[in-house]
């Protein structure tokens, strides 16, 4: 049960839709930035940033974050659920690509403590051909799921019962933005 | 040196205000969520909102984050930056109200992982007359300087040179908004 009364049944909005539900006023500039960050014009896939976000939430243990970010991660990229959970679970033994690899590297430390990426890792990035504003969303990114992993269990939501509430978000997400999961 | 070329000297626009001026596409749905969460109708003073800021960004030894909401909130609470500096280095040695003092302890555990708020943390702030509402925006407000902190220190930025930035920068944020950060 939620930490705090959300004046609904939390089991019809699990995980951060109760509280975007509770809280309008915080939850519109929190879905502009996930529409910005996750969905906006960038040379980085929808799909690679949504897996930076899976990955990082996979790393913070926070289950409903890593689960709908990896749904999402599915649903835009080849391979799938299968190819998404391999990657979340070790970046190393996975064929994706170089850059891809480094700017989950950053992402890792950034998760960690910002002062743990280091020059090398950034140099690495770059090498593999990272543009300054590749690496710079990949470190908002991680941090952005620092705060979104927090939110969610630092307010004691639930999961969803059943999990294809993940593959329904999944599809609303791609067509019509993280708005959009407000308006459902 | 910060890890990406902003464009601009870096020394002109310290801390946040460089990765902000470089990507105002992200910036944007940042300070609107800062201005919500800190400065927005509410039944927490701005000043101790910014007290959870400076504490949650002192806990992560975010230099820039913790000196600039260190400064906001001085500048919005009596006692000022003595009793601010007080408060960040132990709440539980300095007197404050003893709701202000069960939100910096939710604050405390959102910073270290949001799974370590208890139901006990939260029935202690409700004993003392925290709502549902205070309970949300300490949770958040915690959590997003998880976010603020990270992006900070993981892309690299540089600290003001002379620390009389967080004064002027606070002044202006008291009068006019965290909007006006990016106009500076």
């Amino acid at each position: 049960m939620a930490h705090i009364d959300l004046g609904f049944d939390e089991k019809q909005f699990p995980g951060i839709l109760g509280p975007m539900r509770f809280r309008p006023e915080t939850a519109k500039p929190l879905n502009e930035l996930a529409d910005v960050l996750l969905r906006g014009p960038s040379s980085l896939p929808p799909g690679e940033r949504e897996l930076i976000a899976a990955y990082v939430s996979g790393g913070n243990e926070c289950d409903f974050c890593h689960a709908s970010h990896s749904a999402f991660a599915a649903a835009q990229l080849d391979g799938g659920a299968p190819f998404v959970a391999e990657v979340c679970a070790d970046p190393d033994a996975v064929a994706i690509s170089p850059k891809l690899r480094a700017l989950l590297r950053i992402a890792a430390a950034v998760r960690v403590d910002g002062r743990t990426v280091t020059s090398e890792l950034v140099a690495a990035a770059r090498d593999e051909g990272a543009s300054d504003v590749e690496i710079h969303d990949t470190v908002l990114i991680a941090a952005a799921f620092c705060m979104f992993n927090r939110y969610v269990d630092g307010l004691g939501t639930v999961v969803p019962d059943d999990p294809v509430v993940y593959e329904i978000t999944a599809q609303l997400i791609v067509e019509h933005g993280y708005g959009a999961s407000l308006r459902g």
